[in-house]
């Protein structure tokens, strides 16, 4: 190719770094990538509620915190056809290129960023390179930017190649809060899907190195437990209430306290709080946010469950209710070890890669294995692939950036292996 | 008198209940009451700054929690000669009424309502007779309009009356934060103040009955503590975090847990919280806002001094700091037996009063105590006089009100009992 | 009267003090008081099974420890017959004078010792007088021999005198551990009681001092819980316990965190844990002893079902079984002021007697409120008297001890009461 | 052999089951091993004293505890030389056997048994065939029995092979409280061992099935810690105690909240806890026994370290002491590949074995790994061997037993395993 594949892969992931948007609020994201898609010249283009099981979203916001961000595309000249499909929580896109008989190849990124102020400092390259966030307060912190790019380039790049078979791109919102795997998931666009790639940047591998199907991702479950008490004033009658801060304080020692188990990792945690009205009331409502994880879905049940009983039981110590509720949740699912090999060995020949790993324990939660696992169900294959690059700083800090020559690797190392497979099913 | 006192001190009244503003934001209050004092006539009007020991404002809040308020009362027309003497939280007004040599009799009310939303139902007074709150979320459901309208017409009847020697009223902001009283008591408007009178509507006495004196107020400290620690991956790296939460929540069990006390009656409660910032997140930071209260100041102290222990262990229980920081504090005051009986006395002579109550114990904490501890302090007399009035549900309830036949009563008591101080001194 | 009243008292009193029984145990100390009631020629006495109503007993320990109390007191040489209608759990007299018709009078004092290692130090005069506690571990450290010499000395004095009418002396055992009053308040011999007189040495009040009649007792309740759940193997598989030491620690958290309440004092406290066989096993059992009391039975109950609820919520959360159990309980009950007034009357013109307070609240529990309520409830007037006396230490130390002049004080002030109530009833 | 292996196994075996002793107070049992020793003739006896570095001892009970069975061995005939060199908890035994020229091979087995009722139903063969345990409450419920007779049986079979070398068997006391591991690796004996070979028996594994060397046993440490308060009256003044009661369960509380580990898996456990006197005082002092684990040394002393923290805060919180101490400790060990393969290479070629694992994660913990660490520090190889048997039950269960046929198993594998070493050394 005559031409600077490094340079165009590296204005894309910029132009996408430059407006990140929080999960099911990627109207600008949706919109750019389907641009993009224009331009390529897919054969289908499944738009935000085209490419989702609307009842299947999870931890959609409230419309009041949907619509400040599509007025704010709306204002940045996002074309109304497309706001249109995507208003109320239906961002994401399935692109379907068709190239003759032969396999379906699935690949999976993800569009959201997540509420971070973005570093101005001048030895952070977006800061002085002109790319930094222009949503103060969001940030694309965990290479989310980088993965779309990876993901038109490699439709285009295939496009061009002697592929012989169906590829879809499913461009997934709201992958942060464990929202929009399960909608995708069951879009009816993953039927046929032989072979699905999902893909991440970084985490720890430096670029030029590849995790070719990493395993064991923690299933998770995000819940949501408001105790309700009754108020009383504190001074007067401090036993006319019933205290949701006291139920709420018994459930987090308690939560924290739930066995670990014989089978494998669990994880337990309430990161978020709030409720009462003053100081001199017995508070009538207290909120938490919580999430258990598990090295398996069933080990992240026990503890959803466990959890469960814990706000029960505290409510009922204190005389409150409380309805715990699952906000969002993902499985458990390992990558294919056939698909992983086939990977691997791909890998050994992409410019630039110096080291493959073969498979590698997760020990993160991604509701990319709710896509997985249908394939996998189906009796397909998938792999969860990891494209190292030197990244400055950890995932989720202000700080975080990318080598943006693993754009390239990544872009090669998709491509070809959908290349292969077309060639050489596992 | 041609003129219709009852219905004055209803228009009054009403004209407050109209405009609630909490404390520290009573600027429009603070206007209104600064033009009747101009109408009445008095000889000396200390507004905002002038009436306040700027240093000893507790609970003050943020200047971006004031500004709507006072964009709000310039925009109702308030002169802007008061809005810059109250600017900034320092709202509050003091009248003298000087009417020869005599004793300085000193009369308290406050200024301030609550963040409540006032009923709107038909059988809801204000709401039927077109005086309901106009400040959304906001109501005086505590009876302070009653306090002020009662205080000016006090000022009204003395001013007509035979009274010798000096009259100041003090038009305290921020009661209901505790956070008014310090900065009055040490205005210096205290220093020469022979007798105090305090004021209370209600409090399930109904109308025609008096309590010449309360017992006991419950001193009172409200703190705010941040726990602060660092924040990790839930589930990559629990470890690497120092969980807030669970430092705030085993503060919280710990605080009920402060042990009883062989001298009295204590309070301690955790009535509000927040923090975290995601369920995945180990939380760097959760701030409780809580109080104590005793039956006496050692009481109060007692028990602010094991929450402040229990603050300290938690945080170092979990690896976070925490330094909890007392906002606003009240002692406790006890009613000068011999005010008392002279109010009680008058009490029988004034119409309406159908019976008095010569001392009540309290129960609750209010921060006039400030005022009653300075005059006592320097060998003055000061009681805290309940004015009983038929009131349909709770203080603090959407559907507070009272029977405005009770302010005619109130007014009436405080002017004869500062008539017959002047002409026979306790 | 020739005879040396108070060595007399004082004899007895070190006598009883040598031989400090626990409750239900007071095998010896019945006998001995069986012996002297004899030697005075009392017209009745009802020993053990006969004094007590055998199923409201609380509180009585297992055979276990029963019986090497029963067996020290037979090698001390008890009478069989005594120890017959003792055994199992049956200790107490009631001895009955009858002195024709009148009034009928009741006294009651207690039998009962605590375990507590008495000082052998030489300024503790039962130490260096040679009358120490010779049961090794256990003490009169209350003063019950006191009482117990009182009231011989009492029976006899009546006896002697001009008073008309019946004495019945109720010798209660368990008083400590609040098993015995409910038993003696049932035996039937309380039926036809007019007035019922109890007795305190001591509390602080000096020698020469008497209080008429003390106000509030604490109501109380002795309650044990046995949280069971289920061991495992704590490195191993702790997922497959049920943990009773979490479900433990949770319910004492939150028991002292139970509500103040708004009529009153209240108290809660958790004074004894035990449970779980060695630290790398899930504790399957773990018992806690708890109490409540409050300033009213009502508020005593509302503790007691709020530790009760605190109980089955803490077992719920971990997954395990409990069934809290009240163990022994009693009431609170006032004297009857008039009552009160009539010994206050009498204290006057005893010997010795320097100061009368007419009334004191008392802030702990008394099971002899049984027999109160159960005398009050009929129609009759209670009274429960303190007599001051010169205590070097506070009740339940090892250096406990009285001032025996106080003895005379006492039997004086409850034998003229009698004799006034015969003449001159209330 | 003309002789019954099996047999002769079994005898022993059943021999020591009927005798069980816990840790530090195997008196009967090191005797009976003596015994045993003086009748094959090996090359020295190193008893008690002699074969433990004194210091090292952990876990050790107090006099009071170790006289009991001290004093039943001497009444069951056991020499008074042995009872000397063991008394005060200095139990176990090493035995060298010379060989000439060759490595030295050491083989460690543990003496004790655990605290539990054995069953006395008819199914359960020990009582069936008149082998159950004679020390009631008393057990051999892991198999330590078992351990010792084929250690025995392998000193034989050793002794008339063709090994030329030393062999030195560690029979070690105190394996269940992790007392006698360190104590034994510092003795000296350790210093010239090329290879150790530990044991057990089943732990799931069934008869014929031999795991060659176990990996990640759990690193542990066994703490105690006292919470030292001040009593007080529940009732009369429980402000002025400080509640041991409460830092406890807050102790416990947070101790199960440790935060997971990113680096492995941890354990927590609070299994026993005492305290208090009666449940109207304050408790003064309350104890607790904890233990932690993990996956490394590493993780171990992280879950160490936050649990002391945690019990100082609550100590802190409740103004109490305490200072948690370590009873004992045993740090985390692999097995060494290269023994590994050389035991799994031997396996298959002894009588019985049907199925050879190479290696195995073992999740509990054995302190053992002092004498492996000790071994393997020196440039030694280690390796701990399960040898599968059929357990009715599992470990530590009043119905534990195993299938005799392992013990001639278990006995060639050891001693076909040293042959093969003194001829081949890895």
């Amino acid at each position: 190719m005559s031409y600077d594949v490094g340079s165009r892969l590296s204005d894309l992931r910029r132009a996408f770094h430059r407006h990140p948007e929080p999960g099911w609020r990627e109207f600008r994201t949706t919109a750019r990538v389907v641009e993009e898609l224009e331009r390529i010249g897919v054969d289908e283009i499944a738009v935000g509620r085209d490419a989702l099981a609307t009842d299947e979203r999870m931890a959609v916001p409230p419309e009041s915190e949907l619509e400040p961000w599509l007025e704010r595309a709306r204002e940045a000249g996002v074309r109304s056809d497309i706001l249109e499909r995507t208003a109320g929580g239906h961002t994401g896109v399935i692109a379907v290129l068709e190239q003759g008989p032969g396999p379906c190849i699935g690949i999976r990124v993800d569009l959201d960023a997540i509420s971070m102020r973005e570093s101005s400092e001048s030895d952070h390259r977006p800061a002085a390179d002109g790319f930094r966030s222009e949503h103060d307060g969001y940030m694309h912190a965990c290479g989310h930017d980088a993965h779309v790019a990876m993901a038109l380039g490699t439709l285009e790049a295939v496009a061009d190649s002697e592929f012989q078979g169906t590829l879809k791109v499913f461009f997934q919102p709201a992958e942060e809060i464990s929202g929009g795997g399960k909608a995708m998931a069951e879009s009816g666009y993953l039927d046929d899907v032989d072979y699905l790639l999902a893909l991440h940047i970084g985490l720890d591998h430096p670029t030029g190195e590849i995790v070719a199907g990493i395993e064991k991702p923690l299933a998770m479950a995000h819940l949501t437990a408001t105790f309700e008490g009754a108020s009383a004033h504190a001074g007067k009658a401090p036993n006319e209430g019933a205290n949701a801060m006291q139920a709420a304080a018994t459930a987090i020692q308690n939560a924290y306290g739930i066995p670990r188990h014989s089978d494998g990792l669990t994880r337990v945690n309430v990161g978020q709080i709030e409720g009462g009205t003053a100081s001199n009331v017995i508070a009538e409502e207290v909120t938490i946010e919580a999430e258990v994880r598990g090295e398996t879905t069933a080990l992240m049940e026990y503890t959803r469950t466990e959890l469960e009983r814990v706000c029960y039981a505290a409510a009922e110590m204190h005389d409150c209710d409380v309805t715990p509720r699952v906000i969002s949740e993902s499985p458990s699912v390992d990558s294919h070890p056939a698909l992983r090999d086939l990977v691997g060995n791909v890998a050994w020949d992409v410019d630039g890669v110096e080291r493959v790993i073969s498979s590698e324990e997760f020990g993160v939660s991604e509701d990319v294995t709710y896509l997985m696992e249908r394939v996998q169900d189906d009796g397909g294959f998938a792999s969860y692939v990891l494209v190292g690059t030197d990244h400055p700083t950890s995932h989720h800090t202000p700080t975080f950036d990318i080598d943006e020559s693993s754009l390239a690797i990544g872009t090669s190392l998709l491509s070809e292996t959908a290349i292969e497979l077309s060639q050489r099913p596992v």
